[in-house]
Parts: structure tokens; C-alpha cells; sequence
């Protein structure tokens, strides 16, 4: 597929996208699920019989989670700052998302999940309008919200709050590049230890990817951000990067840039921006490498590129290509799992095994075909498996 | 019907309610409007399509209305500080309320709304945490909150956002009773500038349908709050009620009860509590008074205690019984129309053409049929027809 052909797709996926939403005007709607045809019906719905239901829920908040919609509702919160890889387009723009992250979840999970675009930027008012909207929710879906104010207000959040909160740029993310990592290496029969993987990107996900991979036994994990190479010392780092040099480990004397770290790596892991490396970085790599360019809507590099430098494995965020990593395979299991198990956190080993079970699942393991069909409706089932 | 008799029924529809919710788990659901069954779907409604969605928007945050839920999605907003005549309960406890109207919302309206119930009572973070969820919303109905801080929430939000907002236990039931105002005296044959109305409650509903009344030309408005006659000078009230007091043009010495007020008077309007007046006070009304006690889920006076006092006309908040005045004959239509009309604002105007198009709507009018039925389909295109 030559570029001018790749073109005209997209565009018509892009004139198509733009048809569908401006036909449905949006993509969700709000449905009863009980009948209200006759006054009987209202009188147990609404005035005089839900009366009693406010009492008893009153009496114990508890029972929210038996008689309203706090059972089996999440809310995919964004404040716009970091939408897909198109950056900071405030919350009206981040709606279609949020809807099509709402739909996914009810369709892939049976998760009722409702859009919330916050109209701040601000990290203590975000954190504190989260907390105002958790009486209806039974969890919370954090989504695209830059780094680094998205650690801070994961973590105050998880904190703050009895229900389960995830960022899913982060651990989504992080969980299917860790299914699609144990796949990839099974196939290169390389280990954990000595693979090196090297990291294009220092935002939510890729320090989420790094932080998993590291925890998981990988030993060589370079991450760069747009100014390269991040390592024990840089001197501009914001704390979450000193953080992450300090778990890679790795000592530098500076100027190292993405290029430089390419040379000799087994994979790279894009989670940046569109077009960043091109086969000629794909072939100062090591022999058959591992491609996962995950930058949406335009990955890092075109499949047909990298497979040009040598690639052995490419793997891109998209419907349109094969192995798409996608957070759908982890994110509507991840809460279907933690609303069924009342889980209050969702927890790193939890996530651990939710990669782990994904990576499982994959039957027919090829280098076309290391992750699941992100439409095959088994994956939720072994994904919620692991929250419990 | 004996008080025996009645609280049976009123038990089982309690434990119905329990039984209905407990079922289902809550009232509503959110389902896709958008096919997602292949990769090409998802490549539409999601990645990569939906990124030329968002960069329209980003453009032209008009375009939200076109191609995202904001279209036709309201916000049904409480903090669960005066639920039905329940009292304070909190956020938890208002969402089977909530839930409830948001399907009323779809069922008469096709209006897509979502409850939220915000944890925190405090004015202005309520104001802060509806102007921060605003992006996803055609319109914002406030639900059970208490007065006085209802008619402040209301005014900021109205002067501050540019989508409608309405609080609609004042401006809902307002209608609604103006309208029941409007047929009953047509039955009455007595005039609005003639009529003694007295109002038993200063709250949300109390203020808003004395003003509306006063509005539409009724000369003898009397409000009671709790503390009996409210009277231009009386030294305790707060800033609404001293402008209700003003509004009423009410003077007095001091020491008047609600059954003082009552005498000689041809309406009452209950918007307060439950049980406070019986048949001996409606028999010190004007001969063959109306009554319409609207606290709910128990009105102020059971309807057969009311007409063994000789009331002509009564009327309640509840499904169960004949005259039902209940906000879901205003609210499904108001925000309809104001969606429909590209409405910034819902005006005074707007309201009381509603109300006259609701009394007109009845075409056999009797004591026993005020107004039109709530499951009258019909009842939300007149409503809609004011709001522009």
C-alpha cells in the first residue's frame, strides 16, 4: 500500500466518521429499562413508590449498589488536555471519544458507562469534581488527561474514593502492550531479561508501559521523551520522569537522542506522536525487530515502513491494520471485573494477570496475530477474570 | 377509601418499588445509537475516525450540538438536599429520584438526560461542579434542591452558562399549577383578580408558584411558611422571602397562623408536608374550595378528607389518585422545546404560555380532569410549542 493510497483511505474513514456522528448526533442514548406505560408503572418508578427507596438507601448507602444504577455504571471522565494523540482540545472536542469509550464499554462488557468532559483544566478542581459525581458511579474511567497532572490525579482519586478509579491511557495501555510484549518475545523466543525495549514517549502511557514492564522482569527499558533519553540525573526532569530514570536504571552523560538509543534495541514502543522514526531507524535496530507504533490517530511509523526496515512484528493502535493494540481489549473487562467483585481498587497484580490472561487467549499465536480480535466477545471474560 | 384501606395500598406499592428496583438495579441504561460490530465500525465511531470528529469540534465548539450528545442529553442535577418531602437524605438516596425523571425524560420527550447527584451541598461548589460538567449538556434541570440556596444555584447558572437551565420543583411545578389554577377557576367561575389563594410552604415550589401566580394577574396571593403568614416586616425572613413578602404586597401584625389565612379563602395550594391540615380547616374555606396538596409521596390532606370538608376540586402530586399535578406535564416539553429551539435561556414567558397551552389541552374539563393525563403523548408537543 503506497502512501497516496493510505491517504485516500483515511480520508474517506475521516469523511465516513464525520457522516456518522453529524447522522445519530452523538452515539449513546439514555434508556429506561423498566416499563412506564400506565400510572401503575409510574407510581412504582417515580412519586409515591420510590419514596421508599430513597429511605431505605438513606438509611444505608449501601444499597445503592443493589437499587440504582451505581451497580453497573462508570463514568469516562476527560478534561480534553490529551486527546488521542491530538493533544490538549478542551472537553467539547474530547466527547466523541468519551462517547465511543461509553459505547465500547456497554458493548463489550455490558458496562453502562456515561461521557463526563470536565470544563477545567485544573488538577484540584478535577480531582474534587470527581469526587462531587461518585454518588452515581460504581467506578471511574479517567481518559485522556495529560501528563503529568493525570499521576496526581489518579492517585488522589484512588485514594479519596470507595469505588475503583483507573486512567486508562495509563494502565489500559500499559496492560494490552504487555500482552502483545510476552506474545512478541514468545515468538523471538527472547527473554524478559535481555530484551531491549526502547520507549518513544513519557506521558500517561509510556511511563504506565514502562513502570508495567519493569515490574513484570524487563531489564532493559530506555524511555525517551520529545528530548530524548530519560536518565538518573537529566536535569529537566518534572518529578514523575525522575521518578521513572530511577526505576529504569539507566546513567547517561546527555545529548542521547531516540535514534541513538534505537541502535541495537529488539522493540520499540511508540506512545508519542505521528511519523517520529522511519525504516532507516527500523534497520539500525537488531534483526527482525518488534514495531509497536501506538500513536492514534497516525502511528509512529507506517506498518508498511517499518516492515521495509525488517521489522518481524508490527503492531499499531488502529482498527485498520493488523494487531491493533487497543485499550477496548483491556478497559471493558478491567471494570465488568471490578463492579461483579465489588473490587474498591484495581490493583497492579490485577492488571499484571489481566495481561497475562489476554496474552493466553491468543490461540493461533503468528506475527500477524499476537494479540486477540479486539470484536472477539471471549476477551472480556478472561480479562474481568483477573480483577478479583 | 378509609386511611386502613389506603395505607395497605400505600405498603404494597412501597414494597412493589423495593421489589422493581432491587430487580433491575437501578432504572436506566446507556446503549449505543451506532452499529459496532466490525472493524470497520469501530473505525468510525472510534479510532481512527473519531479524530477528525474531535478536530472539527476543536474548531467550532458549535459543532458539538451537530455531532455529539450534547444535541439532545440534559443533566438532571441534585444533591439530594430536599428530596421529594423527604427532607435532606444526601446524594445517594436522591438517585432513585433522579433516575426516575430521566426516564420520564425519554418516555415523553425523547429527551436523552442523566442523573447527577453531586456530593456536596455547599452553593458555590455546586455551581462550580454543574459549569465544569456543562460541555456534555443541551440543558441542565435542577432537581430537589433545598431553598434558599435553589433560587441562587438557579440565577448564577442561568446568568453563567449559555445552555438552558432550569430548577424544576420551582419553575416545573409552577407551570403545572398555573395551569390547574387556570381550569379549576374556569370551573369556579371566579377570577384570578377576585380568587384568595393561600400557598402553605415558602420553599422552592411555594416561591416560585406564588410568583408565577402573582405574575399571570392574581391579586390575593397568601404565602405561609412554617412559621405561619409571611407579611412584608415580619423580622425573621431571609432575603427570598422578604421579597416575597414584598411581592404578595401581604401586610400584617404578626402572629398569623396557616388556619387563620385559611378563612374565607377559595384555594389552597400545598407545596410543604405531609398531613397539616384537615376537613375541619377546609371547612372554614369559602364555600366548595380547591385543594391542591401536592407534597409527596403524602400530600398535606388525603383527598377524602378534603372533599368530606366540601372541597370541589382536588388535586395531588400522585399518580394514584385523580388531578394528578405533576411536574412530568412541564418538564419533558420544556427542555424538548428548548432543545429544539436552539433556547439559551427559559423565560418567564416561555413558562406561562406553557401553562395556558397545558389548561387548553383539556378538553373534558371536570372537578375530577384539571389537566391532561401525564401518559397523554399529546401533552409534550403543546408544552414544547411555548419554549421558543
Amino acid at each position: 500500500m503506497d502512501i497516496k493510497i493510505l491517504n485516500f483511505t483515511m480520508d474517506k474513514v475521516y469523511r465516513d466518521s464525520l457522516k456518522l456522528h453529524k447522522k445519530f448526533h452523538g452515539k449513546l442514548e439514555v434508556k429506561s429499562k423498566v416499563p412506564i406505560k400506565n400510572k401503575k408503572d409510574l407510581s412504582l418508578a417515580y412519586t409515591p413508590g420510590v419514596a421508599e427507596v430513597c429511605r431505605a438507601i438513606a438509611k444505608d448507602k449501601n444499597l445503592a449498589k443493589e437499587y440504582t444504577i451505581k451497580k453497573n455504571t462508570v463514568a469516562v471522565v476527560s478534561d480534553g488536555s490529551a486527546i488521542l494523540g491530538l493533544g490538549n482540545l478542551g472537553p467539547e472536542a474530547a466527547l466523541p471519544v468519551m462517547e465511543g469509550k461509553a459505547i465500547l464499554f456497554k458493548e463489550f462488557a455490558g458496562v453502562d458507562a456515561f461521557p463526563i468532559c470536565l470544563d477545567t483544566q485544573d488538577t484540584e478542581e478535577i480531582i474534587k469534581a470527581v469526587k462531587y459525581l461518585a454518588p452515581v458511579f460504581g467506578g471511574i474511567n479517567l481518559e485522556d488527561i495529560s501528563a503529568p497532572r493525570c499521576f496526581v490525579i489518579e492517585a488522589r482519586l484512588k485514594k479519596e474514593l470507595s469505588i475503583p478509579v483507573m486512567h486508562d491511557d495509563q494502565h489500559g495501555t500499559a496492560v494490552v502492550v504487555l500482552a502483545a510484549m510476552i506474545n512478541a518475545l514468545k515468538l523471538k523466543k527472547l527473554s524478559k531479561a535481555r530484551a531491549k525495549v526502547v520507549i518513544s514517549g513519557a506521558g500517561a502511557a509510556g511511563t504506565a508501559v514502562a513502570k508495567m514492564l519493569i515490574r513484570y522482569g524487563f531489564k532493559n527499558v530506555f524511555v525517551c521523551d520529545s528530548k530524548g533519553l530519560i536518565y538518573i540525573g537529566r536535569k529537566d526532569l518534572n518529578q514523575p520522569k525522575t521518578e521513572l530514570a530511577r526505576l529504569t536504571g539507566i546513567t547517561a552523560n546527555g545529548g542521547i537522542t531516540l535514534k541513538d538509543v534505537l541502535k541495537n534495541a529488539d522493540v520499540f514502543i511508540g506512545v508519542s506522536g505521528p511519523n517520529i522514526i522511519g525504516r532507516a531507524e527500523v534497520k539500525t535496530m537488531n534483526s527482525r525487530p518488534v514495531i509497536l507504533a501506538l500513536a492514534n490517530p497516525t502511528p509512529e511509523i507506517m506498518p508498511e515502513e517499518a516492515l521495509a526496515g525488517g521489522a518481524y512484528i508490527v503492531a499499531t493502535g488502529r482498527s485498520d491494520f493488523p494487531n491493533q493494540i487497543n485499550n477496548v481489549l483491556a478497559f471493558p473487562g478491567i471494570f465488568r471485573g471490578a463492579l461483579d467483585n465489588h473490587a474498591t481498587q484495581i490493583t497492579d497484580q490485577m492488571l499484571v494477570k489481566a495481561a497475562e490472561n489476554l496474552a493466553k487467549y491468543v490461540k493461533n499465536l503468528t506475527p500477524e496475530n499476537i494479540l486477540p480480535n479486539p470484536l472477539d466477545k471471549g476477551v472480556v471474560k478472561v480479562v474481568a477474570g483477573a480483577i478479583r
